[in-house]
């Protein structure tokens, strides 16, 4: 299957692309604003997983290259930016493809950080507003640090929650997800509840700033 | 350590009343509108931890009575409520009293539970509103189960919440809640972060209707 991490040069697109690299056969290819960036990271990712043994198959060019032909479109940009750049590559979409909304809009005052509602709801419904209809939009990895993700010696024991309209996609993006080792995939219903899924990621900053020894915190539900 | 849950006789009071009667020597006092319901789910409560081998220290009165002389006053009535609890007991509210939030604020449509978002910003921050200036408030116990809590024989092995503004009545709570077996107590800073934390609880919700398997779900920050 083709991955297209969009905005996979950020820190948690570069998290998400050395765990598919490392844990899957998965075609992965980085997406930039600039192809030759998408190229270097993904160069970069390569050795990195070289250097420890695992020979991938991860690519890099410019976000409507990496769109066209991928099964999976992952908008993993600023959520400023989420819309924008599915936007972008609407064109560029396969007939199959599935995008995937991962950013949360925070907003940062004297007391923490707290969730920045988006008019639509929600970053993923921000998202689906602007994706063909035909798309099937899917909400996931919102809660898991790039911190976590990138440190490939940590082990991970961490849920992913995934909403959205569309069973079929939605099963699609729940066994990548599990695909990821020490990931577990859980079903959170419709699009609009993505917000809940959202708002839980300041929270998981503002816990790892108030409790000592707490760093790039994830969520398991139980 | 007396402890009031006004409102007690509802199912989340029930269940924190049954927990920490069982692993603590506290004295726990059940709140009702109506003194006569307050004692009689007290005796309830003490014939079912009795039944167990556990003599506890349970009584039942109205909510007036409950919260006078307590050091902790839980405010564990419908979110609808809770303001209007806490105003009615202002005045017999002791010296050294914490009030306590733990109720969540939640509107279901047809694509599940949704948080309701009170003008104020949080149920906790409502509840702050009405309670006296020297009386601090702390958000705690909205992800805990009513099922889980009150099933005696599941072990716990979750997380609970804290936000507030006084560090001490914060950490008064924080043992309290870790008192419980099974518990532990996290930090999240400021009163005004507890609409991130209160948003969790219909998630758990939607996760529990969307995964066979999953009742009564809890969550454990890792």
């Amino acid at each position: 299957m083709r991955v297209a991490l969009l905005g996979g040069t950020g820190d948690i697109g570069e998290g998400m692309a050395l765990r598919w690299a490392r844990d899957t056969d998965h075609e992965i290819v980085i997406g930039s604003r600039n192809a030759e960036k998408g190229e270097s990271r993904a160069a970069d990712y390569r050795d990195r997983l070289s250097e420890r043994g695992v020979d991938t198959d991860v690519s890099g060019t410019d976000n409507a290259n990496a769109a066209a032909g991928s099964r999976i479109v992952v908008a993993s940009v600023p959520p400023a930016y989420a819309a924008d750049t599915i936007e972008a590559v609407r064109d560029d979409l396969a007939e199959e493809a599935i995008v995937v909304s991962p950013a949360v809009a925070m907003a940062r005052d004297e007391t923490g950080f707290h969730y920045d509602t988006p008019e639509a709801g929600s970053v993923a419904e921000t998202v689906a507003a602007v994706t063909p209809d035909e798309v099937p939009v899917v909400s996931a990895f919102q809660n898991l640090a790039a911190g976590a993700l990138t440190d490939l010696d940590r082990e991970l024991d961490l849920d992913v929650v995934v909403s959205g309209d569309d069973a079929d996609a939605k099963g699609v993006l729940m066994e990548l997800a599990e695909e990821i080792e020490g990931l577990r995939a859980l079903d959170a219903g419709a699009l609009a509840n993505s917000a809940e899924i959202e708002s839980i990621t300041p929270l998981l900053i503002n816990l790892a700033m108030n409790n000592d020894g707490m760093h790039d915190l994830g969520v398991r539900f139980q």
